[in-house]
């Protein structure tokens, strides 16, 4: 008899070659499922909702795995996470039914991008954050990111190597705020193309230091092409921070997650601030 | 013609053997050290506000050092930097008179303590928080806190390789507040013994969960026996976030840093959060 495990993590992506397997690297797969197996006593698969990217983060990234071993919830989330390394954490487990699928099931991903603006690179927060030194214009930055709502295709923001068939995606909400210095992006959409938050990001950021009008955006989208945009900004900022599934599956609502900010809101001091 | 340069730094002391320079280890202040002697052309020692312990981190550290070298102040912010590992960031820097000394013009430090109170363990945090898995009564572990206000010898609370010839500290301020899934601290005092806030930390969480009465902080201090306070609790969780100064020497004023936190403020969904 096989049940269908659904499980709730967080890890810290800095030190891994992303979420996928590959040959002679350290991927946050592996390690769960090196973890997952030993708790099932059988070797064992998992599947992600989302495939992060080397050095990117997750406050919320959901995965799913067959297997015919009886556990009590709790192996699934202390028992695995005791064969853990401990930059990665099972957060939540329980049972769904055949149908379920962390990927195909998805109906909307949330991604936070975490960018600190100060005239001084990280110390702290290092491995963390993305970093830009100058000034930025949110509100350009905000008419700019307003394009992206709705349905598009987004080839303008998706690397070379990426696999999807169709770079249409519906972007649900763009909402980019200042916390400190730190400035802080949300994503959400149904689904999103290889690349394309640290893309949109670069971009943003030419906007907000009007490098570019807001209408470039517009532009950009409609080229469809990559060359067009800005360089791939820095994995270190990037967290998936959410998966909405069918209430049916009643998974815990990542919405409904209270954080404001995965990082350090801390107001550094600039030398401007004394004398 | 010396002259004296004050610094302002930040630093992750994961993976550091703390501040102070140990044959064959990796200290905050050799970095410093080696980074500065670079800029500055020659070899160069340094002098920390507070001594922090490995694997402490810090928000606002305050340092000082003589040269003969004249390089202009972003010299010994932006130059030092590019000499730094990327997990240590000089924030600030200034020229001071040769009375200044970062350790004994101190007046008061400020140490703030992080704690994940959550039953599953960090994972995207780990290195940056201490960690609690059950419940805590705040209400009481803050009529404990009071009692540490004040004039008072903190010999219970102090490691048996403490260096200090007084154990007589005067605390001005213990806050404790909860935040997601987080526990922060905030310690304000003229000084602190070695080991002082993990002691004190590991004691209130004795309190917080009913080991023992409010009232056993009295005891304890009375005693003056760390053999009867509870273990240290562990480094990760402690952010030296600010030492105060004279107005005169002109830092900035790091109570006035609107931080609310350093680390993740994410409510992490339990498993009762769900069915």
């Amino acid at each position: 008899m096989h049940v269908k495990i659904v499980l709730v993590l967080e890890y810290n992506g800095e030190h891994y070659h992303g979420w996928q397997n590959q040959p002679a690297c350290r991927s946050i797969q592996s390690e769960l499922e090196a973890a997952v197996s030993q708790i099932a006593g059988i070797e064992t698969r998992v599947i992600a909702a989302g495939r992060t990217d080397a050095g990117v983060h997750a406050l919320y990234q959901v995965v799913h795995f067959e297997t015919v071993a009886q556990r009590p919830l709790n192996a699934w989330v202390r028992g695995v996470n005791a064969f853990l390394p401990e930059d990665i954490a099972v957060l939540w487990a329980s049972e769904v039914d055949e149908t379920f699928h962390a990927r195909y099931c998805a109906m909307e991903r949330r991604y936070l991008y975490c960018l600190l603006n100060h005239p001084v690179r990280p110390g702290l927060s290092q491995g963390r954050v993305g970093w830009f030194h100058g000034p930025l214009d949110l509100v350009k930055m905000r008419r700019a990111a307003d394009m992206l709502l709705g349905e598009h295709d987004f080839s303008a923001f998706r690397t070379a190597e990426c696999q999807a068939k169709n770079p249409v995606r519906t972007m649900t909400m763009v909402d980019i705020r200042r916390q400190g210095h730190l400035v802080l992006f949300e994503f959400r959409a149904n689904g999103f193309l290889h690349h394309m938050v640290r893309n949109i990001v670069g971009s943003l950021i030419y906007v907000g230091q009007e490098k570019y009008s807001p209408d470039w955006m517009r532009e950009l989208m409609k080229n469809r092409d990559r060359t067009q945009a800005a360089p791939t900004f820095s994995p270190h900022g990037l967290y998936l921070a959410g998966v909405t599934y069918d209430e049916k599956w009643k998974l815990p609502d990542s919405r409904s997650l209270s954080f404001s900010t995965p990082l350090p809101v801390v107001s550094r001091m600039d030398q401007s601030d004394c004398k």
